[in-house]
């Protein structure tokens, strides 16, 4: 972790900051290591403060690393507004306007806040090595998840059942879902945020079934695509465009490429066979302490992929009132390439 | 639902206001019955509009009601201000300095917006009918799986293993839970917010068992203390403090009475039994489409007791590295006392 905040310290001086506070607790924890639901952190030169309430003393003490843990009594804004100096930087894209203005009340005279959110999820983009086995863990988790839920079968079950049995699964293996499973069966496989619902999955249908785990803090996410039985000509064909166009993706992946290189990749395979109006979302996104979070794989984006990012590559063709094919996979960026973390084949699976 | 726009229209004179921006999820939920994960509604004088993005367009058909639902394309806060007009009230609570600004940068000229948050959340406080029900369909699965959860026996069992299992059959009976489970023996019962852990319970400790479900949106929240055979001289005793101070919190509840005065019916009790300074926390909260909202029950609350409110009454003793004691029932305030939700007994129970 103490490696964590000197990163941090060494953004102050290009934003031309004294300070940094921060309140996102995700980004807390990322920092600090603390896993409550009340917690704060000041970073500054040779600085490292984390404050928290009196719920939360003991797992402070217990869970934050190279960061001096404060416990606030009464009133927590004038308890943080008391270590603020200088020009400060705050997460404006998440603290409140109410907030910022009873926290611009408890500053002493010449402390400036400074619009400064996103540096911290920057940082958090570059996975370190003990962040790339949690993750790896939870793809391992949701993988074996996958090849349980084929062993119960889906044909026959509705959507709903699939999903909640999938999430009943990945809770037993000591995991969170890391958002509601998607079992999205023939045309509500079409729907590309689609909630599983009382309808049965029918025979020689394909079956959308994105889910992922939240293991220690950080998520994996994923997506294949089954067939009860054969799907007939348009659906062999839509799932082999996905596939190739996947695969076409994961061949571009390399550090220094942007997020759009790699949507580019993608997205030519699917437009060149006729179905470019039917992928509607971005590519992929990166995977950590959040589900959702940067860099973007998307047209417009200008991230550029460095070693040690996770993000998942996830295109999709979608068919409405027919079909939807999705294929996703967790890849790691490396200098040369990439290291999946899926396990599961991408060949059509012709399941029960 | 439509009764809830209107109550929120007859709330623009007094704030001064031409229109209401609601942005919280789930105030958005109140008001229109939406419950995606992006939508926003603006209220004005006849004015009912609901907004959400593509992937919403087939739920917000379905779900809201009394609300004109537009689908906005690329630019979602343009498609808002474009829709706003005047003095115009926004949830400062709940958006950020960011989004404000953004927001600011697409509005005409001359249209303001006005801090105004919690409004809609006051108007959250007083539940009706079909509120009620929701809420007391949630507190009776909470009672069932209590029932479920001490035939499973609880003595020998490591905390975590009760807490995962309980939430668990929440789940099983098609409700989540609203918190994560507290199931807290012995010593870590003086932990008022304690994480359920490897520890196992023992005979003849004191456990603090806090839970609650959320079906259909609503919550509930209740708290008993069970023994694993006879938990000593001093656990009876206080055990028996906080039973007599949890009553006469519920004989002081009625329509017109405030927040304080209640949680001072209940404290007086403690500390008259010389454990003042070991119960650290107010009295009650509301409960509803969050597990925690108003009205407080709490010292320094002037919140004024209104029929149709659903609140916590949960008093507890807490002895660091003793033992602990909370009982917590969910009631609903009336004209001349309240409706208890909970069903489970509150003498002192002995279990396995």
């Amino acid at each position: 972790m103490r490696g964590r905040g000197d990163r941090l310290e060494g953004l102050l001086g290009e934003l031309e900051l004294d300070r940094f506070l921060v309140t996102d607790l995700t980004n807390v924890r990322y920092l600090t290591g603390f896993t409550g639901t009340n917690g704060a952190c000041v970073c500054g030169p040779g600085l490292r403060l984390f404050f928290t309430d009196f719920r939360y003393t003991e797992r402070a003490a217990a869970e934050v690393e190279g960061w001096e843990a404060l416990t606030i009594g009464n009133d927590w804004l004038k308890g943080i507004a008391e270590r603020l100096d200088g020009r400060v930087g705050f997460e404006d894209d998440q603290v409140s306007v109410r907030l910022l203005g009873k926290l611009k009340e408890k500053i002493a005279d010449g402390t400036e806040l400074v619009p400064a959110g996103g540096q911290v999820e920057k940082l958090r983009r570059v996975k370190d090595d003990e962040e790339l086995a949690a993750i790896a863990e939870a793809s391992k988790l949701t993988d074996d998840v996958w090849g349980w839920a084929l062993e119960q079968g889906l044909a026959g079950r509705p959507e709903r059942e699939v999903a909640r049995a999938t999430e009943a699964r990945i809770r037993e293996l000591g995991a969170d879902p890391s958002f509601p499973a998607i079992v999205a069966a023939g045309s509500n496989g079409a729907l590309p945020h689609a909630e599983p619902g009382e309808r049965e999955i029918g025979r020689g249908e394909l079956v959308v079934f994105d889910m992922g785990a939240q293991l220690d803090g950080y998520c994996s996410d994923g997506t294949r695509t089954f067939a009860t039985g054969d799907p007939g000509e348009e659906g062999r064909a839509v799932y082999e465009v996905v596939r190739r166009s996947q695969q076409a993706a994961l061949e571009a992946i390399r550090a220094g490429v942007t997020g759009e290189d790699v949507d580019t990749a993608a997205r030519a395979l699917i437009d060149d066979a006729g179905y470019g109006e039917r992928f509607g979302h971005a590519l992929g996104h990166g995977v950590g302490l959040e589900v959702h979070e940067g860099p973007r794989l998307a047209q417009r984006s200008d991230d550029v992929l460095a070693p040690g990012e996770v993000v998942t590559v996830e295109p999709g063709v979608y068919l409405p009132g027919n079909l939807g094919v999705r294929i996703e996979d967790l890849v790691v960026v490396a200098d040369d390439g990439l290291r999946n973390l899926s396990s599961l084949p991408k060949e059509l699976q012709l399941v029960d």
